[in-house]
Parts: structure tokens; sequence; C-alpha cells
């Protein structure tokens, strides 16, 4: 696979509309898969180095300083694309993923289901339901 | 389709890790196609609200109230799962969407592209490339 190691971007930071904390939220969802890893900040630095190396680099806020995802485990997140929403208040980044995106080993860091979950719709006793309703 | 109307969450909000402003941010992406449609916010009644009627409920950060997303435009989103993240600061929550997500009309808020394409890995100069570099 060809991996994109420099950009450009046609929109500046500073054109973003950032949170009460001067941060961009950035939805992180694997290219491929179309799952969804993580979400995590950027700063203007953050943002900057993404778009010129090409690999997910974000602002900590617990550690307060720049991220670079990967740099002491490995797993990289390489850039695929980048885009603002409708109000220039998030960004969604594709991502090619190396390894986990979650420190605790998991694909994603979403494993914990609180409602429902991924197959409800295709529950046995729901299609019952619903045929019997229908008969 | 048969749409769920109530739920129970095994875990309060309470549990959660909010923001600086009280808030848990909610990814939001649609249960069959994996696209991600929009980022929105929820205090304790917006959480307790969705997992009751079955129906997104955020907060609305611009009016500072509650918002039942779709009571204007009929473009409701019917929970089909919640997920928390590893450190209980977010949620992703996977919906059957009525309509458009975004008030722009369109599926999605993520239609601005602002760096690479959904479609870079399918490039033909790069397929070409890449077989260049290989024979």
């Amino acid at each position: 696979d060809i991996q994109m190691t420099s950009f450009e971007s046609i929109m500046e930071f500073s054109q973003f509309k950032k949170n009460p904390q001067g941060l961009l939220p950035v939805i992180v969802q694997h290219y491929q898969t179309g799952e969804v890893l993580m979400l995590a900040y950027m700063n203007e630095e953050a943002f900057n180095q993404t778009v010129k190396t090409g690999r997910m680099t974000y602002y900590s806020r617990s550690r307060q300083k720049l991220w670079l995802k990967g740099e002491t485990s490995g797993h990289f997140q390489y850039v695929k694309s980048l885009t603002i929403d409708c109000d220039l208040d998030t960004l969604l980044a594709k991502v090619d993923q190396v390894g986990a995106a979650c420190h605790t080993g998991n694909p994603t860091c979403f494993f914990q289901p609180i409602v429902g979950s991924d197959n409800n719709e295709k529950s046995p006793v729901q299609v019952f339901e619903h045929v019997y309703q229908t008969i």
C-alpha cells in the first residue's frame, strides 16, 4: 500500500472554530472498514504537523503537549483524508491504522457497549415479533 | 424495519468523564453504512432522554437547551447502539437516520474535504506508480 507522506490543506487552522480550550475535536475512522477508532484533539501545531507529515498528531490534554500517535507504541495512523464539518468545529480523519488504535490493545477505543448492540436489528426475537405483528 | 423505542443503559451518566463544560461528546454514525454523520454533545438529561425514548437527544451549546434531533426537521435519529470509549469520555452512537443528518441538507455534516480524498487509495496514478515501482 502506498502511504502519502505530505499533504497540503485547503484550509488553515485559524479558520476553524475551536472549543473553549482552543482545541479542535477529531473523529478518527479507519479508511477501509469505516470503524470509528477514537476521538482526540488538535491544536494548531498538531494540525500542521499532521498535514505536513501525513501521520496523525494530536494535543494530549492530560500531558498538555504534542502527541504523535504511535510514537511509543509504533501504532501510527497514516492520513488518508481530513474533512471538516458544516460549522467548522469538528474534523473527521480517515486513517490507515498500524496495529491497535486503543492503548488497551483493542482495535478501537469503543469496545464497551452500554445500550443495544451492533446486531440488535438482526435479533431473531425482533424478526419473529415483526412477522407475528404482520400476520 | 423495527425501531427500538426504549432501552436501558448499563452505565449512568454520572460514571462518564465530562469535558470542562460538563458535557459528553457523542460521535454519531449510521448503523448500516458506517458513515460518520456528526458530532454533538449530551448533558445528563439528554443522555437519559436518549436512552428512554430511543431517539438521539443532545444539549445544544448554541441555544443552551435540550435538543431532540429531528424535532423541527423530522430527521430523527433512532438509537441502534451506544458505546462508551476506554476512558469513559466519548460516546459512539450508531443510529438509523431519517433523511439528512446535516441542517444543510447533506447526508452528513462532513462534506468538505480539506486534505486528501476518500478515493485517494484507489487513484489510478497511485496504482500505476505502485506497479511501476514493483517491476
